[in-house]
């Protein structure tokens, strides 16, 4: 199964928003139905940091989500609230249990 | 949820034997009471670094894992497989929807 994983610095004024608008995409985006998990994890030593671990059913999966109003939405709100750009990793997961 | 979130780079040419016995530790791991996930990750672009989410149950379970038979036999076994040292962060896991 394909994951995406993504680290977050974002500025420190900004980690309650940020927080507020990264829920809400988890939330519509496990909704999607090549979404099989979309946790957010907030580093416990430096709340500015987060880390966005995205679970895709098909490698159609990603793209489809980049085309929804709520990624749309987030992509937008969070743009000015990044302390450095955010870098995404493809990665496969070998896991023994299945995801989702 | 407390997730444990550990990223590692194994060099080259233990990249085979690093899978076999994170998979080993992966699927005991997940039999512990205390471990709701237990996701080996290994990236896309260059199969030398790979991530392990490990979700816990509760704030004893991480020294309960290391504990374990089954992490002191990986720990020994990838020790001379690192290409530098692994980098362990903790997180909360902010998700809407539950882990494990």
């Amino acid at each position: 199964m394909l994951v995406l994983h993504v680290t977050i610095h974002v500025l420190p004024e900004h980690v309650d928003a940020f927080r507020a608008a990264t829920l809400d995409n988890a939330w519509h985006s496990l909704q999607e139905p090549g979404v099989a998990r979309f946790d957010v994890l907030q580093q416990e030593d430096d709340p500015t940091r987060f880390v966005l671990v995205e679970a895709y059913r098909d490698a159609d999966a990603p793209a489809a989500h980049k085309e929804t109003a709520h990624y749309l939405r987030w992509r937008d709100t969070v743009a000015p609230m990044m302390a450095e750009p955010r870098r995404g990793v493809r990665c496969t997961a070998l896991t023994p249990a299945p995801l989702g």
